[in-house]
Formats: C-alpha cells, structure tokens, sequence
C-alpha cells in the first residue's frame, strides 16, 4: 500500500541491499518526484565537520531543484575529503545514466560510520535494481533501506484539504539539536513555491527535530529535504500547510526519540514561566543532558535536587530566574516547590511508567517549551562502546 | 602523622562519625587555623543554584577571617531555603559555644544528598568529640569524614624555602567545571595576605578544577577554602607561591578524577594550536562531555570521528579553525590527518591502557589546554541510578 514517502500523489520509492551493510539487510533507497511542477528544500547539520554528501547536495540545491534523492546506510561518507566527494559524484553520475536524467536533479543522503572510505563500487552495483524497483508502493522499503541502529522504520503521512504530506526518517544514535542526527525525506503533493517550501521547512525543523535531544551529540550527516510536487492541484493557506508539516515533524521527532539507542524511559521536559521559548529550550534542553538527570531517571529516582541543580548551572544571559521560586513537577505530582523540598517524592513511581513528564516553572515569564529526550541506561552505553557507528 | 591539611605549621585537625551516614562512618570534619596572623580565601561554586552553608560561608567572608572549618559530609543542606540555612547557623552557634570563639570565625562545608534537611541534632551530638579530637595528627581524619562515594580519602603537601601547603579534598560525582563537586581545605603557613591569597587561589583553581570536566555536571556545593597562619615566618614571592598552588591543586584534581564513579580508564584532552588558551579549553570541554566518545573509550574502541564530530560542534565564535587541517592523535597515534582519515587504529589497544591522551590540533593558532575526564561506564550508570546522591 502507499504510506510515507509515496502517501503523496506523484512519488515513487523503492529499497533494495546493495551490500554496504556487513548483515546483508536493505541499505539503498531511492525516493522520486514525478510531479509536473517540482519544489524542494533542505535543511542540513550545523556541524562544522560535514559529511562529503551535505556538501555535494547542499552545492546543488543552490542552483537546481532535486527530484530525486538516494540514500544509503552503512556508510556515512563522513571526514572522508575530497575521496569522499569523489565517491558521492561517481554515484551521482551512475544513477543519473541508469535512470537518464540530469546529474543536478539528484540528491544525495549518507549515514552510518564516520571515517571510512565509501564502497562506491558496491554502491553503484545496487543502482540498476533500485532503480527498477521504483514503485508507489516501495516507501516503506525506502524506509527500510536507511535504518541504522534504528529497531523499527519510520514512516507518517497526513491529508487534509486536498493535499497531503508524507515522509520518512531515521535516527537512534548521536540525537542532538541543530538536527537529530538523522536522515528525513518529506513529500507533499501540495502546490508550494521553493521559497514558502524552505521557510515552513525551517521553522517546522526549529520546532520538532531541533527539540530532540538524547545524548547532546551532533552529527555530521544530518539532512531533512521536502519535496514537492503539485500533484494535488491544490495550493494550500501557507500556515496550513507549515502548521500540519510542524506536526508531522513533530511526530517523527517523537519516534525517533522513542527508538533512541537503550532508552527505557522517555522524557518530556517542559520549561514554562519563561521570559522567551528560547530561554526555555536552553533551560529544557541543559537539564535534557544532565547525565546525573539521566541516570536517575534509568534508576526510577525522581530526583529532582539534580534537576534544579542544573537548572542552576545555566547562565542569566541566557535565562532569567530566581532559584527560591522555581517549582519541579514530575508526572504532575510537585516535588519540588519555591526552588526546596515540595510534595513526597513517594507518591511518585517511575518504574510504572516509560512516559517520564518533568514540568519546571521558572516563574519569570509566560514562555514555554519542550524538550524530548531519555534516560541513560545500560543499553545505552553498551550500544554505543561495543560497536563503532 | 603530620600530613594534609595538618602539614604546615599552625594548624589541627580532627574527624569524627557524628550519625549523619546511615553507614555509621566518620561524616563530620574540623579544621582549625591556630596561627597568629591568619588569612582566608575561598572560591565557591558558580551553580545559581547554592548550598545553605555556601550562602553562609560567602557572607561571612565578606567581613571576616574564618579561623576554624566545619565541614559535614552525608547531606548537602541544598535546596532547603531558609529551614537549611536556619541549620547552618545553629551548627554554628554550638561549635563557636564549644570552642569559645566569635562565630564569624567559623566557616562551613556540606556535601552529600541534596533537598533533604539537615538532621542538625545528630550534627551538634558530635561536636564536643570533633573539638575533643583536635590534633596536629587528625588530617587524615578529617579527609576521611569529608567523603562521600570517594573511594580513598585525598590528601597533598609541599614544602619548598622554608614554607608549606597542604590540602585535602573529596569529588568523586557530578565532576564538573565552575568547580568540580567537591570540597576542598587547603592550609599553608606562608604569609600571604588576604588579597594576594584570593588571587592566587582564583587563578590556581580555574588551571586545576576547572579543568576538571568527568560528567559535565556543576554542583551546588562546590567550596575551596584557603587558610593561612603565616607560622613560617617567611613571606613568599608572589609568583612562587601561586605556582606552587597551582601545581599542588592539579594533583588533587588528578585524584579526583582518578577516583571518578565508575571511571575505567582517564583521559586527558589536550587542544593545541589554538588561537588562545580559553578556545582550547573550550574544545577539549565540549569533547570531555560527548557520551558518544566517552562510551567509545570504555569500548576501547579509538573512534577519532566521534571526536573530530565533536570539535565541530563548537561555534567559530568560540574557537576558529577549518576542520580540515585538525589533526587528532591518541596516545601518540595521529589517527585523523587534516581532518580525515590518518594513521591505522589497528596500532592503537586501548585495553592495554586505563590513561589515554587524546590531542586535538586545531593548526589555528599557538594556545594549548588540557581538560582532564573520564570514559562513561556500566559503573557509572550503575552508581548514578542505583543511589541518591
């Protein structure tokens, strides 16, 4: 059935194992904009070090509107230089001649290991049946395909008024702002001009993958393209469209975040009585990597003298408060209260629960935020010292 | 012995179990500066969030020399508004009855579980027998009772041209910059004045502790406190004594690293070649706190990318560099070279090494830093969710 990516009227997708993966499972995926009157947009890592594909398609969307993007897994193409790039234009110019098309109407996506050279040659193998398998029925293949530690695919899709949205993403590890680390392909079949396209793209990113955060690591890698393609025939009310985008975001945010790397609990950290939401997401987002938060979360300790302790570890630059007015509620029971000892932590049992709310009142303002993340487990940190990702 | 805080002349000491561990060990400490023209500095957490005894001990620094330090480990007095510092100053009433002196003689320290109020009765019970215990032999009782999930207790000395320093400190958790989670006493029998005192001690401590980075978390109870009794009778050249300083509190920063929960093997971050002192620290601090490297090291898995991924992470505003002229080595293998692939790390066991010493050329500059942590462990995670601390 059509799902994802290919929930949109004029998309195809298809996924196939082209051998990048040592276990043999599908690492190659293609996504296609058949659509007569084509728009894209991208954001990408704001990681200094970026990886060989960001560079080679954040190049070509300066000049040219991609309808097509490849993806692969297993490799990330990352602090692999000029070699590196080589490998993403050999790609690039094999599928351009498989599927006969110009060479700057493609894009192209890595994840996987960083610092190891690309089996370009193993790559471009897999092209002709990945190209063969374009289907409208290939977007979960095309989810498939980009799984790295990731348990389950990723696919949402939404329509309202005529049109739709649909996409893809990938995560797991290295979870951070300025992008979790992830790869995401969004579809629409709604009629949106490049411009209006990028700008509702920000600012849904700023809102849902940019409030993620699960282990504070930023990757090299990270890319979010829509893709539209008019399909529907219909051209919707700009925050409309920006509004049901930021929530389809929203929503693969929060699957992301409940696949990450060896969480057992997943954690919602609300910031209000802020004087500015960015304040609260500096506040959310520094108790978000509090190790001494995270393992006590791990251990069911509502420990909430770790959370106002690191709530005090952030600057009045950044955030204005008074210690000996913030209130902490976790699971709505308010532990602690006017910055000291608040309701028994007794009445709380985090061990019941894998849905973790911690509320913070800073008492300085009427903004609010959140910010998602999970606790550091075992499972985490095995994950992540027994395997090189 | 003489040792600690008892090594320089002037000074007497003592540790006792006055019941504030359930475990029934020594949990209170003194230290007395007998000399007859003392001088005190102290440096404090820079947590928004502060301690009862730390809001004390500041005020009374402000118009008085503290001659005597009362320090208690097993409750942090944190987070206990004015019930908590109502605490602090009855403590302080009972020892200034005991020993029959003013009470802004008296500083105080407290470590241990924060938000939970101090059982001050227990407390003031053992304060005839800390007075009783006083002695120029009790430093090590009193490193002792300042211990939390420390393992050893820490104690320093040095005597060079006819003066000395001695100290003694806990950490152990919730290591951090802005102090590390600690407290530490340290004596010296120098005559220094109370100005050139805090300066010293300010600059010592942002080259030791604050250098000093095992979780990223900052604690609401960080103390260093500085006393003289000028008993040498030798007046010291400014610039030897700092130096002196300096060099003895990085040792207890060592031992408190080397003692961090959970650690498996110690890793210092050296950045070089940048464009000044503060962005290496910076570098080599946004390093020390990545959870992917950390759990890397434990692996024994040398993964130069996550680190390299890392240091792009930090904004040009705060260090300028091009990520493809940085070169990382560990333990002398250049594993990254000018940003990509370097050396193999088939030369690199680092099973076969618990000390491992990454560097990071930015090849932007001249300065050089080196932040001191530790990898992130079973252990870690396994202290930090299995206890409140």
């Amino acid at each position: 059935m059509t799902s994802g990516v290919c929930f949109p009227r004029g998309f195809s997708a298809s996924g196939v194992a082209a051998g990048l993966k040592a276990s043999g499972k599908k690492d190659l995926a293609l996504v296609v904009n058949t659509g007569s009157a084509p728009s894209a947009a991208g954001v990408f890592t704001t990681n200094r070090v970026v990886a060989e594909p960001v560079k080679y398609t954040r190049k070509i969307m300066e000049t040219s509107v991609p309808t097509v993007v490849i993806l692969n897994s297993g490799n990330a193409n990352a602090a692999t230089g000029a070699r590196g790039y080589a490998d993403v234009e050999e790609t690039v110019a094999a599928l351009a001649a498989q599927m006969q098309i110009d060479e700057n109407q493609i894009a192209v996506c890595s994840t996987g290991v960083i610092g190891e050279y690309m089996d370009t040659e193993t790559l471009t193998k897999g092209i002709p049946s990945l190209v063969a398998g374009l289907s409208s029925e290939g977007a979960l293949d095309a989810a498939t395909a980009i799984m790295t530690t990731d348990t389950v695919p990723k696919e949402v899709q939404v329509e309202t008024g005529g049109w739709r949205i649909g996409g893809m993403a990938k995560g797991a590890g290295m979870l951070a702002p300025a992008l979790a680390t992830m790869l995401c392909v969004v579809t629409t079949d709604a009629i949106v001009e490049g411009g209006a396209l990028q700008a509702a793209l920000e600012n849904a990113v700023e809102r849902s993958f940019n409030r993620l955060d699960t282990d504070g690591c930023m990757s090299t890698n990270d890319t979010v393209l829509l893709l539209s393609s008019g399909e529907s025939g219909v051209q919707p009310d700009p925050e409309a469209f920006g509004a049901e985008l930021e929530k389809l975001l929203t929503e693969l945010a929060g699957m992301l975040r409940d696949d990450a790397e060896g969480a057992e609990h997943f954690v919602d950290i609300t910031v209000k009585g802020a004087q500015s939401e960015e304040a609260a997401v500096e506040v959310a987002r520094s108790v978000s990597r509090s190790n001494l938060v995270k393992t006590a979360i791990f251990g069911n300790d509502p420990n909430w003298g770790r959370i106002l302790s690191q709530v005090g570890t952030v600057p009045t630059s950044v955030a204005r408060f008074d210690p000996s007015k913030v209130n902490i509620s976790i699971n709505g029971v308010m532990i602690c209260r006017g910055g000291g000892i608040g309701d028994p932590k007794e009445d709380l049992d985090l061990s019941a629960s894998k849905r973790v709310q911690i509320e913070i009142d800073l008492a300085a303002g009427e903004s609010s935020a959140t910010v998602f993340t999970t606790d550091l487990t075992h499972g985490y940190v095995h994950e992540n010292s027994a395997y090189t990702t």
